[in-house]
């Protein structure tokens, strides 16, 4: 396979012309061809290497060469449904089992982390005989119809909110209305999913679930205080709903002190449902449905089949079980539990130097940089962010934004990130800001708007390129859904 | 990788702990252990060598070396999301858009069938500005929650019918209301589509969509009269509906004179959204979404992005490709015609010698043959064709049923398929009718009703066995989605 057979340009045209423009590139205002991906590094169709902050898909690295091989040794000798007999999917579940909680036993096998979700609302619905959700603000869960429906992040720019949608407030400790400052935000944030949970219980509606990422991710990187999960289903069972942890980013190792972040919330907490995607099959499309016996009875109750075409297939389990082999023999989340601290660390020490930065979160190898332009007021520092990340681009490094003010950088990078790596891309990072404070200084004296300073090249370039522009129909853009499912 | 690490009974065993019984497998009473696949053969863990008649997934034959090598060679260079720029996804696109009606020049790349309909719905919704759809009955469009909805065969077991859902006649020459005999059947069943579209209207409700299989699978493998869509189209559009074709089982060649299926229905004939998967893939999770500049725009014009992770991945579009150049360089789009005609006459000699063949009907290797008990009642021959379906696989042939009354035997194998496999296929076929109809006729000498000729071995094994039952919950089985998306 010829890795560069056109030039970026010609690829851009005929991209133009044949997929949609909601369909959309990072960078749309120069956007990089990429030819080959190597664990954390992607190379451009010049050879450039870029180091890779934010794909989680790409889990244990980029083309792993023992997930590779593994889907070529399946690949050769079968792949076919699941309604034959077959030895990896009876060992992949095993092998996913014993990773999860006893009572999370039943495993279904999808294509993509929007099929889980799906399956999951469907398994909820038909568990609890309920039909109402009740999701955090911000949240993504899936590009399909059902999905959308319980992401505010989509919903608020389409159809708007359906009647069985109920939106709890995003327990964002640094921007939310319980903050470091309150003795107790686990509590206060669970006691207003309680509130939502009321008050469609006043209206005479019954909740079938509770959805959460487990880290919410487009919401901004966000860490819900420990212990919140656990009040929250308490709330929610008693109205006869289930949790369900969405662990589509966030799973298998990447949190570091364990392999589902949803034990972040204590030992005990054991979700009714969880979902998996994205990492699980390193790019290979792999999803996956755990759940209880009780939850699994019920949907058998209705005696309607559940059949995926694709998913549980030789190749895909194989991979799934590649993907664990690895983990375990690159001792990847140990990894991931060191190489998140260190760049914490390096982050916090930024965090001193520049008062852009606002909030630094993480766990392992899940770690947001809130940028603000005020420490009073917390104002989201959009343009900032959207330009550091630019400039960071052109530094050969790719990262990039999330949260409703677009001003939260996101640290997800395949698990092989190294110490270097961590010190190289924050080392750049210092620079540019560095580099911004002496620009918004120079603005000042000249007494322009601080974010003046920014329109200098490149950000002017970016908004007001012609040039390579990928939209020029003119229509507003939303919300870029950076790393959805 | 060990083709078979443990007996089958070991395997059964775990599964039976580890996936929802919701997740059938073929033969539930005795199934089949499959390790290795090749062409049109599928082989068991004793070696013994099944021909498959109904894996339309393995479009160009199971571990095609051509589109494995494809996927190998993808895997080890780079496999990542479509926010950068590849080669892959424009000349794919660009591949299946020389396939199709030059209206038809904008895709979406998915991973599966049902994200495809899922996301037809969304389009089609967006477009029009309209909410209803108009589906065929019996139809199966997907596992997903919104296609449920609009599925026939599954909301019937399930919620039943959602108000914005609306059901027109399977335009079926055989059990329908318009027969054979009936002098223009397209034109009749467009009518009764015309009819439910008014009534909708009526209520004040408006049409988004017309929602079908090019030819309906699950329904029955039927083939509708040619002219029907065009017509069904006029009155779709006239509401301000779209008609949506879904290709996902019949696409790619699979009907022999043309590329799509819904060419059958007329040279003109353009849908105005496209669905594929299964086959396009070989087994590999893609799908896609092909429309019309007009529908692209409508999405577009929300500014809401389409992001779909794994989608359009490099590695999935050179596997998409390649299964292109097989299909391309084996010639088997004629193959298919030739064979298809075949199977067709040695099929219809076997009609003329058993009572039993009610109806054979099929274009290419899309070929249902309709059980019946009596000529004059058509009653669906539903025991004759479980029981023959059993006695095939103990001949180490795999075929299956389905339609409502599960009695029409259905062939999609993958299109190498030959015709010595069809001469084999129908002859054992014929073997075993001629002993059913002599097991027939000595229970009729014995007064005893003729289905309980079929209750000797092997069927009453299948009936009351509990040896490897693989439910044993006692719940009624549904009707099996034998090969849904």
């Amino acid at each position: 396979m010829a890795a560069d057979r056109r030039g970026k340009a010609a690829t851009l045209a005929l991209r133009r012309r044949l997929l949609s423009s909601s369909c959309r590139l990072f960078f749309p205002e120069d956007p990089i061809k990429i030819v080959r991906g190597q664990g954390q590094y992607m190379y451009d169709e010049q050879g450039a290497e870029y180091i890779d902050c934010i794909n989680n898909v790409a889990h244990v690295g980029h083309c792993h060469p023992l997930v590779v091989q593994a889907a070529h040794e399946q690949n050769q000798v079968l792949n076919t449904n699941s309604r034959y007999l077959h030895d990896n999917i009876v060992d992949y579940a095993q092998r996913l089992s014993e990773t999860l909680p006893e009572k999370l036993c039943v495993f279904y096998f999808l294509n993509s982390g929007s099929e889980a979700n799906d399956l999951a609302l469907r398994l909820a619905r038909q568990y609890t005989g309920h039909w109402d959700v009740v999701v955090l603000d911000h949240a993504y869960h899936g590009h399909l119809s059902s999905l959308i429906d319980i992401s505010p992040y989509k919903f608020r720019g389409l159809d708007g909110q359906k009647e069985w949608v109920h939106v709890a407030p995003l327990p964002d400790t640094y921007r939310g209305p319980y903050r470091e400052d309150h003795p107790n935000p686990a509590v206060a944030y669970a006691s207003e999913v309680k509130r939502v949970v009321s008050s469609v219980q006043e209206k005479g509606r019954k909740i079938a679930a509770f959805f959460a990422e487990s880290l919410p991710s487009v919401g901004g990187q966000i860490i819900p205080p420990a212990g919140y999960f656990p009040e929250v289903a308490e709330h929610v069972r008693r109205a006869g709903g289930v949790f369900v942890a969405d662990e589509i980013q966030v799973g298998f190792g990447r949190v570091g002190k364990h392999f589902w972040a949803f034990q972040l919330q204590g030992e005990d907490f054991v979700p009714d449902i969880v979902t998996m995607g994205k990492s699980i099959g390193n790019g290979h499309p792999v999803a996956c449905v755990a759940t209880t016996q009780a939850v699994a009875r019920a949907f058998e109750a209705t005696g309607v089949e559940y059949f995926n075409t694709f998913g549980g297939s030789p190749v895909s389990c194989a991979v799934g079980l590649a993907v664990l082999d690895v983990l375990e023999k690159e001792q990847l989340q140990a990894h991931a539990a060191c190489v998140g601290s260190f760049l914490m660390e390096l982050l916090g020490q930024q965090k001193a130097k520049h008062p852009i930065i606002g909030d630094i979160r993480g766990v392992g190898l899940f770690v947001g940089v809130d940028l603000i332009k005020d420490k009073a007021t917390r104002t989201p520092a959009t343009e900032e962010a959207d330009y550091l990340v630019s400039r960071l681009k052109e530094n050969y490094i790719l990262l990039s934004t999330d949260g409703p003010g677009r001003n939260v950088l996101k640290f997800k990078p395949p698990m092989c990130f190294s110490l270097d790596n961590a010190q190289h891309v924050v080392a750049k990072l210092d620079a540019i800001l560095t580099d911004m404070e002496e620009k918004m200084r120079s603005c000042e004296t000249l007494r322009l708007q601080p974010e003046a300073a920014l329109l200098s090249p490149p950000l002017e370039k970016m908004k007001h390129s012609t040039q390579i522009h990928y939209w020029d129909d003119g229509h507003d853009l939303q919300l870029t859904e950076e790393e959805s499912h």
